[in-house]
């Protein structure tokens, strides 16, 4: 029934709002199915081996395809049975993701990125995206010190997304919240975002 | 240098007539680089895995995206380095592979496949397509016992592919070659096909 994405880059403090908000939701009295990308389905999983472990010489649009190819099973799988049950979807990212790390991080451009994302979501598009924004100092510092091949990308590519998320946002809709100081104040900011959606 | 596909449903005897080519090719003194798809590079082995023997319920989307990946990874890794340094690449399938099993066979379309699809070659086209087509009765009988999963989508399914391989040929220059008869028939009439484009 209602579809919410959280994004935001490394060190946003995206997984922790994720759990939080997933808890308010169902006290709300909804259905709640959280879920993630890349690899929240069985065949999804194997891709994210791929992906995150694999070989660091993967070619950035291998990199794309794949991540959208995961995408389709997840829509298929996952996200869109949940919806037509009723319940709330809370995915840690999903479309905004690949605009911003493929489609300006890797250079791949945000148009063809999003020529091919609408052909694996078949047009699903979330009714909120929140992306959690905090200054590019806060993130660093945030970010633990072992990281998966996409997070060993390095500083300069990750202050890129930071900058692509405000950008975007801007022109898409997002709802960009600020994601630093206590958690429990980034997630009363979250709440408030996602409460103008929920049923 | 000269990038050769062969092409054809199941049954059509083009792994065997790719196997022969490359001797004959190799023979007239050139650097011959046999390769296949899906699955000639380590992250191709992977997908491979996934999409030829993984869950049935792949969305055919997936399978799509997943096919592309592949050949993304596929050509930066393989063809174009071999073709770079003056190879002939001989490819048992490419894209017109996944313009007929996936455009038409799963209904995805054939302008939609090839958009998404020049985006993972990189605007990569062979010099000649070589089209093995047999009469639907030979091929099933031809067809192994043991079948892969996409091999198990039965015998309609196979008629359709083989149609719309012979559409597609006569709308895009592919060579259709008569896959019938004698492997050695074949065989020379799969070089005549090639023999035009080699250096």
């Amino acid at each position: 029934m209602t579809f919410v994405v959280l994004e935001g880059g490394e060190g946003s403090g995206k997984s922790t709002q994720s759990t939080r908000l997933a808890s308010w939701v169902s006290e709300q009295g909804h259905e709640v199915v959280s879920t993630f990308e890349p690899g929240d389905t069985k065949i999804g999983a194997q891709m994210r081996d791929v992906l995150l472990h694999g070989d660091a010489r993967l070619d950035p649009r291998t990199e794309l395809l794949l991540m959208l190819a995961d995408r389709a099973q997840h829509v298929t799988e996952v996200i869109r049975p949940a919806l037509a049950r009723g319940a709330v979807v809370i995915s840690d990212r999903f479309t905004p993701s690949t605009l911003v790390y493929q489609g300006v991080g890797r250079g791949l451009g945000v148009a063809a990125v999003e020529q091919i994302d609408a052909v694996a979501t078949g047009g699903l598009v979330p009714d909120v995206v929140v992306v959690l924004d905090v200054p590019d100092d806060l993130a660093e510092a945030r970010v633990a010190t072992e990281r998966d091949r996409l997070e060993r990308a390095g500083g300069e590519f990750h202050a890129r997304v930071r900058a692509a998320y405000r950008e975007l946002a801007a022109e898409r809709g997002w709802c960009v919240v600020d994601g630093s100081g206590q958690p429990d104040d980034v997630e009363l900011r979250v709440r408030e975002a996602v409460a103008r959606v929920l049923p």
